[in-house]
C-alpha cells in the first residue's frame, strides 16, 4: 500500500489527518502558511521529514495565497486538543498592494514566521524554510505569479527528493538486517512521518523488498501513542509481523534476548552525533547498549544540524499536559497531580551504533565523521 | 487520609475496586474464595502485599461460607475486561455433609486451589496461603466453626500486621532519603498495595511525617495505569507534590538532574536478591544505575521467596492483550497487530542499592544477606 502523507490535489496541500488514525483515514485540506502551522503544531502531520515537506507547501501556499489575494481562511480543522497556536503576530491578509511591492514581502515574511513557530526541535523545519527562503530570495525580482509557481515546483521537489532519499537510506540501512532479524523501534519514523516509505519503516520496507523475513517490536509512544497507532497499522498495511508493546516493556524483551536490533528516526542530530529524536528513545538507547544489541538511527542529512555543536543545544518541546493526563478525551489521570511532558530526549552520539543517511551508514559518529559527510 | 484498601465489613471482605480508581471510589464485597480470587485476578485489588492479604480473607471467607452451607454466590462484580479466570476444577457448594468431613475438606482445598491461581507472580498470596493453611491444619481437628474463627482471626492478624510492618520500613527507608529529595517511583506500591500506608510510598509517608520536604514522579506505568491514577491519587490526597509522566519520560528527567533517588515495590525477590516487579521496572533500574541514582526496593520479608534461587526462575504473568490495545473500553492499537504483555519484569540484584525491609536497610543485596535476614 503506498501511503501518501502529504499530496497536492485541487490547488491545496492535504495531509492525512495522524491524530485520529488508525480508526479513521481521511485527509484534510491546507490553503495557507497559518493553517499549515497549525496542522504541524496539532500533529495532524508529524515526523521530521513530513514536518519539513509540509512547511515547504506552506510557503507556497502562501505565495499563491497572497498572489491571490484572497482573505485569511479560517484555521482548518478546527482545534480539539491543546491551545490553538500562539504566532504573536497578526497575519493580515494582503490586498490591494502592488505585487511584488512591501505587501507581498511582508506576508510571505509573516508566513516564514509563523511556520518556524509552529514546533522547535525537528530541525527539517528549518532546513525546509531555509531552502524555500533561498529559492524565494532567488526569484524574487520576478512576478508573484512566477515567485508563486517557482516555490510551489520547489515544494513539490523537497517532497520527491524525500522518498527517494528515503529509499536509498532504506538500501543502506537493510544491508545491516540479518534475515529474520527482529527489530525493535519506537515512535512511528515510517511512510506517515515523510512523504513516504519512511526512515526506519523504510530500511524495514527495504529489507522486505530485498527478500529479508524480518519482524518488528513498535512501543506503544507514549503519549501520543504513534507507535500503537501509526507504526503498528503501517506494518500491517505492508504485511511485516509487528508485535506491539508498551514503552516500559522494551527492557524486558531485550533481557529475554527477543530483539536483535532497534532502528529509530530522529528530529535533529548535533554536529557530533548526539540524536534528538521522540521521547523514550534514550532509554531504549541505554537498554540497547547493556544488551549489546545495535542501536541504529535512520537519519536524512537534512536532519543533522550542523549549527548545534551538541545535543545540549537542541530545544526540547514541552507540550500540553492533556496529552499526559490520558488519551483524546478519556482523561484518566488523578486531579490534583503536577504534569510534564518534554516530546523529546536526547540520546548520546556514544550509544549510538550507526547513523543511517543517504550517503551511507556512519558508524559510531562522532562531529569529525559528521563534518566530513557534508564536505 | 486513611485509606483501607481492604475492609471485614458486614461480616465480608470489602475491598476498594482499583480498576475505576480514581474516577470512581467504590468499594465491592466479596464472601467466597472464588469470588476473592476473581478479585484478585481481574485486578479490583492489586499489590503484592494486598494480594496476600486479600487471599488470607478468601481462606477465612471460604469457611465462613462452608460453615453457613450457603450456595456460591455469582462472581462480583461482572468482568468487564478479559477472560473469566480459568479455574479447572468445579467449585461446588458444600452441602449437607457433616461439619468436619470430607465435605469440608474438599471444599477449603478447592478454594486454596482458585486462590492459588488467580495471579501467578506476586509471592505474598503464595505466603499467605501457606500462613492459613498451617492455621488451619493446627486446629484441625476443632468444629469448623471454631476453624473459620481462627481463620478469620489469622486474616485480620496478618492485615494489622501488614499495616506495622509498611510502618516499620517506612521508618527505616525514610533515612534514605534527604531532605528535599526528588524521587521516583513506578506502579502503585502505596497504601491501595497494601493493607494501608504501603511499601514505597509508606517511605514517602513516613519521610513527610518525619519533617522532610520530598517530591515524587510518578510514571504513569502502562498498560493498567497504577502510577496516573493510583500513586498520582495517593500523593494528591497526602499533599505530597507529585509529577506525573508517562513511562519513557523517566530517563529524560535523570539526564536533566531531576530526579534524586528512586524508590519501588516488588512481587517477589529471588533468594539471590533479583527483584521481580511491575513491567518497567527493570528500565529504571538499568538507567538509574547510568545515572548514578540510588535505587531502592521497599520489601516486606514476606516477598522474599527463599525458594527460588535467581530471578529468573519466577514466573512472569502474560495478561490479556485487550490491555495494551488501549484503556477500559478505548482502543487505539491498529487492528491487525500481534501483542506482548508481561506484566512484570526481573531487575537484577547488581542493580539494587538496598533493600528496605521492616528488619533494616539490606544494602546490595546477595545470597548470603538474605540467607543472614532469615536466621
Amino acid at each position: 500500500m503506498k501511503i501518501e502523507t502529504l499530496r497536492w490535489a485541487h490547488n491545496k496541500l492535504e495531509m492525512i489527518d495522524q491524530r485520529i488514525l488508525p480508526a479513521t483515514f481521511e485527509y484534510l485540506s491546507y490553503d495557507s502558511a497559518a493553517s499549515v502551522a497549525e496542522g504541524i503544531r496539532s500533529m495532524v502531520v508529524r515526523g521530521a521529514p513530513a514536518i519539513g515537506v509540509a512547511a515547504a507547501y506552506g510557503v507556497a501556499l502562501e505565495a499563491l495565497r497572497l498572489f491571490a489575494s484572497k482573505p485569511i481562511p479560517p484555521l482548518t480543522p478546527p482545534l480539539k486538543e491543546g491551545e490553538p497556536i500562539a504566532i504573536g503576530i497578526s497575519l493580515a491578509p494582503f490586498q490591494g498592494e502592488g505585487w511584488g511591492g512591501d505587501g507581498f514581502k511582508t506576508g510571505m515574511e509573516t508566513g516564514f514566521t509563523v511556520l518556524s513557530q509552529s514546533r522547535p526541535t525537528a530541525v527539517n523545519l528549518f532546513w525546509a524554510l531555509q531552502r524555500m527562503r533561498k529559492v524565494w530570495e532567488s526569484v524574487a525580482n520576478q512576478t508573484p505569479q512566477q515567485i508563486a509557481t517557482r516555490l510551489l515546483d520547489e515544494a513539490h521537489e523537497i517532497l520527491a527528493e524525500d522518498i527517494r532519499i528515503n529509499r536509498t537510506m532504506g538500501a543502506f540501512g537493510a544491508e545491516l538486517l540479518a534475515d529474520g532479524a527482529r527489530v525493535l523501534t519506537h515512535c512511528n519514523a515510517g511512510a506517515l512521518a515523510t512523504a513516504g516509505w519512511g526512515t526506519a519503516l523504510g530500511v524495514f520496507r527495504s529489507a522486505v523488498e530485498a527478500g529479508k523475513k524480518i519482524s518488528v517490536i513498535a512501543d506503544e509512544t507514549r503519549p501520543f501513542l504513534q507507535g500503537a497507532r501509526l507504526t503498528a497499522w503501517e506494518m500491517v498495511q505492508e504485511k511485516i509481523p509487528v508485535t506491539l508493546i508498551t514503552d516500559n516493556m522494551s527492557g524486558y524483551m531485550m533481557a529475554q534476548g527477543e530483539v536483535d536490533a532497534v532502528v529509530v528516526g530522529t528530529d535533529r542530530v548535533a554536529a557530533n552525533g548526539d540524536v534528538a529524536n521522540k521521547i523514550g528513545t534514550y532509554m531504549v538507547a541505554v537498554l540497547a547498549r547493556r544488551h549489546n544489541i545495535p542501536f541504529y538511527v535512520a537519519c536524512p542529512l537534512s536532519t543533522i544540524d550542523m549549527n548545534i555543536a551538541t545535543g545540549t543545544d537542541i530545544p526540547i518541546e514541552e507540550r500540553s499536559a492533556d496529552e499526559v493526563k490520558g488519551f483524546r478525551d478519556t482523561h484518566w489521570a488523578a486531579e490534583g497531580v503536577k504534569i510534564r511532558n518534554p516530546s523529546f530526549d536526547v540520546t548520546p552520539a556514544e550509544l549510538v551504533t550507526g547513523l543511517i543517511t543517504e550517503k551511507g551508514i556512519i558508524l559510531q559518529p562522532d562531529a569529525k565523521k559528521l563534518r566530513k559527510l557534508f564536505d
